[in-house]
């Protein structure tokens, strides 16, 4: 197995972008990243994508970006983990490139969540869930999460307030980042008052509708000392699964699939949560935030509440979190999420997240989860030196 | 590098399942494949599939298809290349085990087209073209196909009697395959005279709308000796990509797609056309069946269709295609149809497919392609002596 590097990153703003379609938002990425590799062709193109289907009529998503890129010919397929699709196609490329099959490898996460052809977004993202056991009793991916919410809020004795500085957090850190969706502060007042979506999750709580694409391209570590100045090298990969619907997992308060993935990429990478510099978590609903903290092994369980309420996920925090607006300020165009989490990474260890840039940090740690923790992909990235 | 092997196989018949879902015929596939094997416990799981968020109302197929099997935890994603998700799943699981990243992988495709939640299938499929410049003109996926149909008489002087053969070998071929949806035979009058569809593509130029599930476990070749007496080794693997719109190529009957794909596989396997013992093309419309021959080698440009007139695709014949029935006989569950070929070459090189028997079968080449060519997946398997 070879090391593996991340060469270039690119992201597109995350807003509703009403003007460009999906494949321009996608190729946007591509370009961005490969002009910051400084490489114009590669041996493959993995896309992650959750809803082009369903949201802007059309699969096939590889091969019309590759082409669209301009880099027709080229090996090119889509990865689908629901939420969690932009990290999973991260991992395909990754196998690809240390395992040698591959040496310049472009991997995209794209979604257009607005403008779409037909469907309702919220039935859409309900296609995470199991659509057996959970959407056909009428629960949509809101109501998923705010049952564990609820039940989190009973189990632990805390309040709804108490999520407060998942999202003071966020929307700080999101002002500082140009490519965010919400680049506006807000108060744990603020928070307390916002309008209520699914009892006890409130628009706060949650993260938005958008359109984003965010790309980055690998190499081998070898090859990439001679192409960039500043890479950065993926330490750790995994995947972790857990069951799809709530009622069966063995505690619906602990992502399993978390502390599997998690426990795989610590072993890879030879570290523990101490080492750890910042984490990219998958704050799409702030229980989620919680419940990823504990199973990252950041918070023993029912802490990690209590994390955040002891200032201890902030840039100078123990373990800061989104540090450029996680997926509750920055957006959250779900099968773009886990790259753009990945850029971000990449942006802090190379020292260029500017205002929210965490002091020396040098291990850097990414986790995308799919549908409500049914598919955790965790990266630990490190910056070379 | 290692050698991977393909060290089990299984399929479910093809039909109209009105009693199973999608995640039960993933399962009794992956069941029939992991005994076929003889392990219990994979590595990851990784599901072929086009169509499930739009006609099964479920997406996040990896984490359930794992689950649903009993392998909760284990890294699972699923694979999109419109109908060549299924080839394209087996990619991924042979770059993660050649590159020595994973030891036992499971591949499963699958696809539930009857039976769906909501949407419409002709509309489905049509995903797999071009949504901004083909479906949005009001082309549908069979009337891609007939425009090249078309073409193909036009430029080649030949007659829609023409393709008749390649109905003819795949009913023929298909009425010994237990898992084959049509065992039946037709003949060339019927063929001219069955419904028209969409002019000049009519009922038996046409795969059929319907259900299944496929699977392989694949494992490093050194490995499998020890596991299975009868492994296949897995010689070639590529994908090759081209425009979606069939206005945007070099020339729109020529599969750059599967020229591309081909070479790289020939390329990695080191032999040529002329050593290939059978071929699992991908007729879905008879017109595709012609353009693979020629793409591949085995027809030199606009002999494809005269190849089958000649009556070389017939089990004793120079090129034996659709052995097993083909898209057309056996049946083509879109995103499962990849790895049905895949099982059925193990079949041919097993020495176990009947009547059916190429003899002395050493190669056979697998090509399944998404949209009208934009994606093409080749492999290439080798008996094992």
């Amino acid at each position: 197995m070879r090391d593996v590097a991340i060469i270039g990153a690119g992201q597109v703003k995350i807003d509703e972008h009403w003007d460009v379609s999906l494949r321009h938002l996608a190729f946007k990425a591509v370009k961005a990243a490969l002009a910051d590799a400084g490489v114009a062709q590669v041996d493959a193109l993995y896309v992650g994508n959750m809803l082009s289907g369903e949201l802007a009529g059309q699969e096939h998503l590889g091969a019309l970006v590759a082409d669209f890129a301009g880099l027709r010919g080229i090996e090119a397929l889509k990865v689908e983990a629901a939420c969690g699709s932009g990290a999973a196609a991260l991992r395909v490329g990754y196998v690809a490139v240390a395992g040698g099959l591959a040496d310049i490898v472009v991997v995209v996460g794209v979604e257009k969540m607005t403008d779409m052809l037909g469907g309702d977004t919220t039935a859409a993202l309900a296609l995470a869930a199991d659509g057996e056991y959970e959407t056909s009793q009428g629960l949509s991916f809101v109501s998923v999460n705010a049952l564990l919410m609820r039940r989190y809020m009973y189990e632990y004795n805390c309040t709804h307030q108490d999520f407060a500085p998942f999202a003071v957090n966020a929307h700080r850190n999101a002002v500082n980042n140009p490519y965010a969706m919400f680049r506006f502060p807000v108060t744990a007042d603020r928070f307390v008052d916002a309008k209520m979506i699914c009892d006890p999750i409130n628009l706060l709580d949650s993260s938005p509708i958008c359109d984003g694409a965010a790309a980055v391209v690998l190499a081998p570590a070898e090859m990439a000392r001679s192409l960039n100045a500043a890479p950065v090298r993926i330490a750790a990969s995994a995947i972790g699964t857990d069951a799809l619907a709530i009622h069966d997992r063995r505690d619906p308060l602990v992502l399993d699939g978390g502390v599997i993935s998690t426990r795989r990429a610590y072993e890879q990478a030879g570290v523990g949560p101490g080492d750890i510099d910042l984490f990219e978590l998958h704050d799409a609903f702030s229980i989620m935030a919680a419940l990823s903290l504990e199973a990252a092994g950041f918070a023993e369980k029912g802490q990690g509440v209590r994390l955040a309420l002891d200032g201890e996920i902030g840039i100078d925090g123990k373990i800061p979190v989104a540090t450029m607006g996680g997926l509750k300020g920055r957006g959250h165009p779900v099968g773009a999420t886990g790259i753009y989490q990945i850029v971000e990474v990449v942006q802090q260890l190379r020292g260029l997240a500017g205002e929210n840039q965490v002091k020396n940090a040098r291990l850097g740690m990414a986790q995308n989860i799919g549908g409500s923790g049914a598919t955790v992909v965790t990266h630990i990235l490190e910056r070379v030196e």
